[in-house]
């Protein structure tokens, strides 16, 4: 993959991209998944940059959602949701240091229907939440099992199959004090359900205390954007991912790189600042590294920008702001 | 074009979809252009469903930045921004139909460099505004002039090329009673900045007054989603529609649809209003069209909905929500 | 009184905050109620600095709803809702200059009950809007109908009577250029829904164009803070005010003046963006006529600034931000 | 203080609203102070219901800040700010109980000038910050040092002297799993900035983790509405509080009872969303407790309830919705 040759992850990582060792992180040896992020707890692995990992990931609802008959409101236990894989404690990694993750695969696991959605109260874009809190009744809690399959795609009617299009919904590094739920997107990564975080992306996240923490789980078999209803075509899967190093780069917010474009992600509410914060970022990434001045990338990502909208229904919301590698130039 | 022949336009409008009779709005017979939207004003022209209208349209700054020494803030005389051509008056247009307006081609016309982008205070999506009213100081003002070829594209520096992919800025219908800042989108279009309203696209238009009275300007040779600092690549054109009238089809808010999807637009604030707004006009459009049910097409475009952003700047932000036709499937 | 002596009106107005004239506007020579602020209509009435005009005020559904069993989604005709007095041509006003209006008293008229709150159908403040799009089933419309009285109050119920504290829900000036729904708060002033206007107080509106066009109507007998579900104790009244001018002084949105304090007004969504917006223009005041460093009024208003909450309901939230007259000192 | 008696903390708390022990934590005693809230530390003092505790608490800045000539940017180190004191357990405290805390006395204490306040960049209502991140130059960053006297005021220049009004500006249990940072509130309390948690107030906070491991700290001696600038006028205190628990009664996010009215707390972004919840949460407890319809609550409140606003400047904002007593009744 020339492309990836050329990532800032092989130009400037420890490792320089390349897989250095392998290692697996299955249910069993995961053991208890976590429902935060945050470096409270033990390490499940301990890695040197140019570590491949292989994660079972549970789905966004550890499997309790098995028929179309089992009720969200029964099955599930708030705040027991988004079951996490990791930690991975990777050496070296400190305080302004930056993790490049790049997604080699991700593998749809378990027994078919393997792939869930739901619709549950006070949760989801178009119903009252506790955010936006109205007195309007719930809508009928509802829930869609769905054949998830990596070649022939998830069957939603006789009509309807859409492509099999799979990306991490959750991950990211532990803050550096804190303990936040994994159904939070913000600067550390999280819960940002951006379908560019997929298989083929490097994704750079920030190292907010030693050892980075690296968590990341709750994969998505496909997803429009927003995620409308709160709830993905979710599934267990293996997901593997090659974790390098970038000593001194200091990001505050996630970035990612793929064959076609850079981005900056944004995690505020209202959307507008998500967005303002993606683009700033993306403004002061060229400013830095791609020698623009930066009202010059400002005026030029309002002729090229693009926005991609992660989710509208998290406790912040996600949006992405990109450029075409053909525009943006080489980094130094 | 087959798939136009399939099109809502052409399956449900008065003139199906024909083209029956051709006009032209040059600057001279426009005379005065308008800044708001409204029924206050008389016809610069009245045509019968099935009319080819070509319009000569002004930039947004009615041509007065033409070098990069003309600031914007000694040139521009607020209100009188984004002239508008117009109003066009649709016999047989009765409030509860639908405008049906084809857009068939966007040509550049003027002198090189044609093409205008500025940095303006008070005004862009990171910088403080009457709106989002914070006390730092402005950036500079600055003005960008660029040559704009419809072959070579949009010329912004040696280095960079961005190619040329006109759309209409602002165009809709007047409003009932009102008449409203052509600076402004909302129900019946305006200001939306949604690059999706380009040659090939259908957009349909609420009709809320006898004659719909349909103005159209603002013309982008490039935008990137949102229209980050507010002033996209703006230029003058001849920019050529086909209007429909679609009977006793009510819809509250603009709809589009081309080739690959169709698509609900949605202007408001905060950005996630905008976002709400569209998507819930498109699940009641599946549901009442294309046979779905409405929490199953809440769920479905959970999976597969796309967001693009129209602007991020103007006193409403602009969304548009699709969903490929290959899912939707075909009308009723 | 003595502190009118000393307001920004008698000190700064044509007629010194003098009566010089008294005006009526009955129902039968307002003829028409008004829809839109704009200048595109005959005024009613042509004054003088130093009028004072008594006007006969609908409530908000001009008499539509008459007992509890009247429902509003067959009642009211949209958007012919919120009938406005006016305009007043006041002569002199130019663009530029500032109307300063003194609310002199509003004293309730028309058989009881008088007083009208509604559930209204995609209206309120916890229920899904057209902005605020959601799929949950409206509520159901409910129409309260009460006894309102000066003396005695509004009756709630047999334990529950509220005071009458009435004040203007909607007064402002004609926009420059547009004609703008009566149902919208903006920088001309309009539908604020602001408590503090109310008998007692001077409030100052932007001139926008020649003769300032004054409307007002939509008086509320009571309001809580956001007049939560849309729909206040709306009542006709007769309402009188004294109208001056104060040429050259330029302010961009509504500012208020009474015994206690200075307010800046701010309307705009999402409700921050208002708060900022009236905070804002509070600190440029402070700075420019009480002696105050910027800076130093921004920190100092961070002491003790005060909120107030007009409405959370209409298309733009509306905010008032005040400080003590005994914490600002004396204007230059 | 009759009120007290009758208040729900006096009828339904296990201490009965007695103070039944004294407790104090001094500098010495706390240590460490605490930049989360969350369960994963050890408490400091474990209290029976009933209990009276005397916190020693810093200012925000933990003491740092002691002239007007050291710079925010330099003393200060993001993320250990807004020091708080506790964890306090309290016996027999489990999930889904309410904890209720009368907030008994605050004394400023410390060598004068003791009260801070400052502008820090990327931080405050006026200025772009990490969330509305725009691109404009910072302001200058400024500190004021002020004396602060419970008898004589807040110094604020030769000409101005504010009231000392001291409330609590941090204060909460911990969340079940999570630890998140002081600088936060949301459902558990926390960084609300709300003047209305002072002296003479009782605040009801939700258990979520056996113990409720109580916090609290940030006493402001002075504050506007939504505290501008993002910092009050910050001192160190002596906070005497009495805790007491009230069994089985689980709500969602804070309340407050004082001798005029009843209150609920929302936090979220934007602040029509904190209002929401807030307003939603007052009808739902009006309906459960105070006998009313919740259509008939939510027309009322319209009617006459009152909004507070705490902070605009957090990750969160906050305000409060609250009723008169003698309009809401007594509680069953």
């Amino acid at each position: 993959m020339s492309w990836f040759q050329d990532s800032l992850m092989a130009r400037r990582a420890v490792a320089k991209g390349e897989a250095r060792s392998e290692h697996a992180i299955t249910e069993e040896t995961q053991g208890k998944y976590h429902y935060v992020y945050g470096a409270f707890v033990e390490p499940v692995l301990t890695v040197d940059p140019g570590a491949v990992v292989s994660a079972e990931t549970h789905d966004a609802f550890e499997g309790a959602i098995q028929t179309e008959r089992d009720m969200p409101s029964e099955k599930l236990n708030f705040p027991y949701l988004n079951p996490q894989n990791g930690p991975i404690y990777v050496n070296g990694a400190e305080k302004g240091d930056c993790l490049a993750v790049y997604i080699k695969s991700i593998v749809p696991r378990g027994p078919q229907p393997r792939g869930t959605t739901v619709l549950m109260p006070e949760f989801g874009g178009l119903v009252p939440t506790a955010d936006t809190a109205l007195l309007t009744e719930p809508l009928p809690e509802l829930v869609k099992k769905l054949h998830v399959d990596a070649e022939t795609g998830v069957k939603w009617n006789d009509r309807i199959t859409l492509p099999y299009e799979p990306f991490i919904g959750t991950i990211g590094t532990a803050p550096e004090i804190e303990a936040i739920s994994s159904l939070v997107p913000d600067y550390y990564g999280g819960n940002m359900d951006l379908p560019d975080v997929a298989p083929g992306a490097v994704i750079y996240l920030p190292v907010n205390t030693k050892g980075a923490y690296l968590y990341l789980g709750d994969c998505h078999a496909a997803q429009g954007d927003g995620e409308l209803c709160g709830v993905a075509v979710e599934h267990p899967t293996v997901t593997t991912v090659q974790i390098d190093l970038i000593k001194g780069w200091t990001i505050k917010t996630p970035r990612l790189e793929n064959e076609s474009f850079y981005m900056t992600v944004g995690s505020s509410r209202p959307m507008e600042d998500a967005a303002r914060g993606a683009y700033r970022e993306l403004i002061r990434w060229l400013a830095k590294d791609f020698g623009f001045e930066e009202l010059d990338a400002y005026m030029l990502l309002t002729q090229c920008g693009r926005i991609r909208l992660g989710n509208m229904v998290d406790p912040k919301y996600t949006v992405g702001a990109s450029i075409l590698k053909s525009i943006a130039g080489t980094p130094r």
